[in-house]
């Protein structure tokens, strides 16, 4: 199975908030975000894959600082790991306004994917990552913890046999 | 702080999936569906609170059967417990096809809403629920383990002081 | 042919106006509404006839007091009666703010529906509906009037031999 | 107050049916039908009233032949009548294909829009309307008539008070 | 060959502006103009070609006076001559207020299309265009300049072959 | 005034080409194309102008190979060079399958944008724009050669007047 670099599937969104995406307080709607998030990792997901992908999971997402109507939203999707038939992305959104002013970090998410064979509809394989910087190697340790704990939360994992994560939460 | 049964602010809300909900494999895409259970739980939400709310965080979404272009996607959304200036609001998908056909239990999720003033733009407090059913009390129990590991996973808990969950992790 | 009740079809949608939605009064325009009632009728003339269907007709609808933007509207739609190859499906739009405030009636209307099969595309029988309570009796009972008048106002029939409704007019 | 000729605010709409507009069996859903229609028909009560408008009322309509994707729909609406502060539009729906042929007559309705005023939002005096045509005149002497059954379906006249109307069903 | 006239295929579009179309400043954007033009002109492309039609190019477009939110804009398109596979045609843009106040030319542009066969995909024969009016031969006659420049400047042509313009820029 | 370089400004935009975003032949149409090129050229101008900007021209767009249904479509879009009061971008297309494969440049244009000032609604004076690259440079020189061409395609200036361009026609 081929390997492939992080920066040869990296993705870059940008939207601007609309109207119909804010509601009544000029806030832009989480669930219009993540609608964003899911489409610019699916795209980096699917460079990396090479194969149609459907959405997996999506990990925690919490939401802060409001982003209001008007503002610009740039949107970086990145493979963190490849699993067999699965990757992981890890998304960043940013938030200024429409002069290019008040940039700033407004949330980032994990999303896993699976890549599709187009005649079966099965799962099939995916090319290995090979992670580059330090940043892009912190990401790939870190997929098997958040591996562990998406496997837990679905139900397909008894929480001690987590061996990834479980002294964390132990003294 | 006055007190509310869930069925009082229980949201149901339908969508048919049209060709641009979809990816080229003719399946929802993960982002909208996301959407639309952010809509639905916040409608819940607001009317729970009686206030505007704001989506502060989405619990882990697993996303499991495929949905097909032109099924008919049913959301229903109750809350489950109301914390200060919070509550949490349990969301459950089903789909089946325009016939009424091939009816199935496809996504559940987690999210959680803030109230907030409209003139000062900060949280207020909301009214207490009063749990009824059985499954209404399962869901209220369950609120404060979520919301640990909500806390951790945002950073704002140590996994050691998770009093709720830290005993599924150690043997 | 098999009956059916009307709570087994029984179809409620939520949505929330958006500024799109709206004219520059801020008033949901009709037509928005019109598109939703259609949406919510037809999933539920689709459920009972476990067919795909074409709305047929829409009966006289009038809008009294406006809805505003930001408001949510909650759709109730439930067929009243079946005939040979379609159904009367009866309408309701119910409006309030987004804080689930100032509820009320806001429209009603009756739409039918014709099933037709997937492979030919031409008509096909319906199951019989069994009306349960009082208002779904009187709702039942009502259907061969409006049809009657629908006969007249789509040209296919004389007034004078609309044996229903005619005695209403004369004196 | 002043007269306008039904020329002055003749309006022509032009759509395109796209994928999303359209229910599983490609047809276009009666419902985006309308919403275009009352679009029409509010900018050409919108141009004779000069004046903000709200759709009041929508005569029954009727949907014969299926319109399907990709065909284009010309809409036209002119006033028929001007009440004291509401006009009746005729809306008539033409559907060809994209190469213009197969063209037929689809649809026709009647629109009901009341003016208002911007400031108090209240309803405001409109000019009359001077028919010139053959066509226009029938369409003029018809709108007594139809605003009488319009008054009787929403519950503001007694049938048999219904003095233009009323001798269609007694023989 | 057959000839048609310039008004079998003249094509009025028209839109009203909602928020979604505006900019922070309330102004309708360029793109969303230059897409109902597109479609317009498409439209139109397509009934004078009797085919379907693709946008080959778009010439020099100029937005002088905005166009606020709630405006109604009347487009109208018309073929000004026809080459051997494709058309040029004329969009003119009007913008008045919703009270059809205020009326205005507001842009114009020639956009160019090719006709396609719907089997090979490739470009096919289109019917001559008769001018008629004076108004319909000066389009007619500027289309041969108008078709150079798009040739010099889609770089298919050195401007010092360019018979028709050259003319015009020497002294 | 300050000098900014090209790179602060730049712009990344990614989109998927939707059902609704396509003619019959499930091509992409141009006018959808131009849209997402205004948006992105748009907020590239407002981040070196650090102010709201209106477009002010498009130049001469040419469509050559179709853009598919589910395409993934990247648009970058740059600044090169600022005069008085607007600043020129110059915007690249490029297409790929969704599989990141098939890869191509599709097209290119030049949009031109007005700085506004909030409060006047006036045009105000823009930062100049520091070309760096070999790449920058000739496309900061080009921009006097098309700002000609602009004012005369939109009758600001006569033909002989351009001194830039008008040695390229003669001979």
């Amino acid at each position: 199975m081929k390997e492939k670099k992080v920066s040869e599937s990296k993705t870059v969104m940008t939207e601007i908030v609309m109207p119909n995406d804010t509601n009544p307080l000029n806030n832009l709607m989480g669930g219009n975000l993540m609608r964003w998030m899911d489409i610019a990792s699916g795209i980096c997901a699917g460079k990396h894959c090479e194969a149609h992908v459907v959405t997996a999971s999506v990990d925690h997402v919490s939401f802060t600082k409001p982003i209001k109507m008007g503002n610009v939203i740039t949107i970086t999707a990145s493979v963190t790991r490849a699993f067999t038939t699965s990757v992981e992305v890890y998304v960043e959104v940013f938030a200024s306004n429409m002069k290019g002013g008040e940039s700033r970090m407004s949330n980032h998410a994990y999303f896993t994917f699976v890549a599709i064979d187009d005649n079966t509809g099965r799962p099939i394989s995916v090319p290995k990552i090979v992670p580059l910087t330090r940043e892009e190697e912190n990401l790939y340790e870190g997929a098997l913890r958040r591996r562990e704990l998406r496997l837990i939360l679905s139900g397909r994992m008894q929480p001690d046999e987590a061996s990834n994560i479980k002294h964390l939460f132990s003294n």
